[in-house]
């Protein structure tokens, strides 16, 4: 069987993948009248005499919901709802088997920004997390922002998951090659959700250390090119961002923006470069071509002129999958019963990534199954998220 | 300990009493790659290109959600969503334990019928059934049957479990009395969401058996007495169940309401009536007094006067509980692959469930927590729901 035919007969055989299970016993009439009626009616007493006692008394104090509207499914694009099931299951999934999270698919029919963050709000009780998944660019990021002060930690994975394992590949990276952070220049082609994502991280990497640190300068390219402030056709998102980027203001394609940088992180489409195109970096470059499932360059073609190259997949050294940050920085939410999840906790998340290898040139980050990176990311994340006072008590 | 001291303790102990599960193996990276990217994006391509897909690969065709919005909590009122998570998830516990059904609580922060109506739409797609609990009459009514036709089946517990449950007791002690169904006067005291149903399913037992048969009368009673046409104070609900009951147009209180009736149900308060006030009912009286926790009468004051005595309580016989009838309903709609839970249906449930027993005195139904109940259950559902075609397929 290919892996088509084969990931078919998986999901039909389990029909889909997650299922719930109860932690009680529910054997005789005393089980049930303690876990029903009449019992429970003093649980909901308690917690509506003290709102606070909902995370002492329900699930609500691991439970986090994966929400998404299915606008931008993995490389799949707008496939709705009930397409996205699979992957929100498949999340899910990796939430319990790595974190012991339970969480659970939300898959909203709708794709309206005000009417996803009511539903998220409304929804919110029984959940202390909420994971949004797979929601286009620039949606994604209005309705995250509004969803920041509702009380549990809200973040869109696409976004910071996926900027934080970036974040701790480059430190390593840095240390293999001998290059210094604060030195860097970074071109970052796409800028969808974890262009966007990972330049404003890249932008603040020293905050954990109370002084304000970032890579050197970054450019960011979109199809278009670079961008620069006063590019005519720049949407609001752009336009923010070339005000914090791109400080020389260079005009020019994404093979102009290489001259001189020294990190390429490429989260776009596959294909667009070659060895020859990365000969106008600095000595020892750094490739990080992430498109899925086709990379912006192959390994072995940006080998032959960069010095570390890592890429979105498993088949590859050096694979950067968000499934390295999620479990972990989620973890250490609900622990430290956050109220949300700061620049502070995910540059600890990073850190914490980073440390969990020593790092050569073929191993910048740690294996995404490993389920100490998980404990290691949780500590670092609970520990920052109550050192910056995000916590509920 | 006492049961309040016992419950406390079990709920924090446990930390709320549901948990997620995965349902295939996540050890390798081979693993991986089926349950997450790149895999599953095959899986989604399938649904994409065939929405019915989304029961063969997900677990829609097994989940079903809890929904609330708090506002009628067992007999606490208005405790909002925080409150009620303990009774979802119990509920969630009984679907999984009962009927192996993924139960998952949404507990909605928000009253208003059409915000509750568009939420649940639009969270429809991971699951494959809706299940309403405690949300306060009238909005119940709209609510429910806004929903009718979303594409899975919805059904508000408070209504129709309980009158499932009520119907099969019914039977089964107009069995043990040597009555007949289709000459039974009843009354029913309350008419919130379980008299409302209970009164709507009794006066159409028939159709089941392609004859349209009823009891004889029901006369309805509210806290201000008999409910009867033209009545100055009624509602619209009230007004409607005027139309369909009390065809002498009786008024007066509960007590004339009694006053040649067979059958005594009550969901309304405790303490209302005395052995007294049973004897101006018809020979061999059924007493069904299910307030909660408190009976409307205590069964053995009610003995003095009744046949056949149930509540709703587990430490007393009879035990008249819509644990009986949601786990079958369910499993057989979802078994079925039924878009909606018709009359039909539910009497067919009744049906199955009183035939659990051989009927006595204090045995008209089977034992709550008994999975054969279940069984018998989901398969006259299942039946009746392709019989009656409100099947997907």
């Amino acid at each position: 069987m290919n892996l088509k035919e084969e990931a078919l007969k998986l999901h039909k055989d389990s029909k889909g993948k997650l299922a719930v299970k109860s932690k009680v016993n529910v054997n005789t009439k005393e089980d049930l009248s303690l876990v029903y009626t009449p019992g429970v009616a003093e649980v909901c007493r308690e917690i509506a005499n003290n709102p606070k006692a909902v995370y002492d008394y329900t699930m609500k104090s691991n439970s986090v919901a994966v929400v998404t509207d299915g606008s931008a499914v993995l490389g799949l694009g707008n496939i709705g709802a009930e397409a996205s099931l699979p992957v929100m299951e498949g999340k899910s999934v990796l939430f319990k088997e790595l974190a012991n999270i339970d969480a659970f698919p939300i898959c909203i029919k709708n794709q309206n920004d005000d009417e996803i963050i009511n539903i998220v709000k409304n929804i919110a009780p029984a959940f202390g997390g909420i994971n949004l998944e797979d929601i286009a660019a620039p949606r994604c990021f209005k309705i995250e922002e509004k969803l920041q002060n509702i009380g549990i930690p809200v973040m869109h994975d696409d976004q910071h998951g996926t900027a934080i394992v970036v974040l701790a590949a480059l430190l390593n990276a840095a240390k293999v090659t001998g290059k210094h952070i604060e030195e860097l220049k970074v071109v970052v082609n796409g800028v969808g959700a974890a262009g966007t994502a990972i330049t404003k991280l890249l932008l603040c990497i020293g905050i954990d250390k109370k002084i304000c640190t970032s890579v050197k300068e970054i450019v960011l390219c979109d199809s278009k090119g670079i961008v620069y402030e006063g590019r005519p056709d720049l949407n609001e998102i752009k336009k923010a961002l070339a005000k914090i980027t791109n400080g020389s203001k260079r005009g020019g394609m994404l093979k102009d923006a290489l001259k001189g940088a020294d990190v390429f992180i490429g989260v776009s489409k596959g294909n667009l470069l070659t060895a020859d195109d990365l000969k106008v970096m600095n000595k020892d470059p750094i490739v990080f071509a992430m498109a899925n499932p086709t990379p912006e360059i192959m390994p072995d073609e940006a080998s032959k002129v960069a010095a570390i190259v890592g890429t979105g997949r498993s088949d590859f050294p050096n694979q950067i999958n968000n499934s390295l940050a999620f479990p972990g920085v989620f973890r250490g939410a609900l622990d430290s019963k956050a109220v949300k999840i700061n620049n502070e906790m995910k540059i600890a998340a990073a850190t914490a990534i980073a440390n969990c290898v020593n790092p050569t040139k073929d191993n910048i980050l740690p294996y995404t199954l490993d389920k100490n990176v998980v404990k290691r990311v949780a500590e670092a994340v609970a520990k920052t998220a109550k050192e910056t006072g995000v916590c509920r008590e």
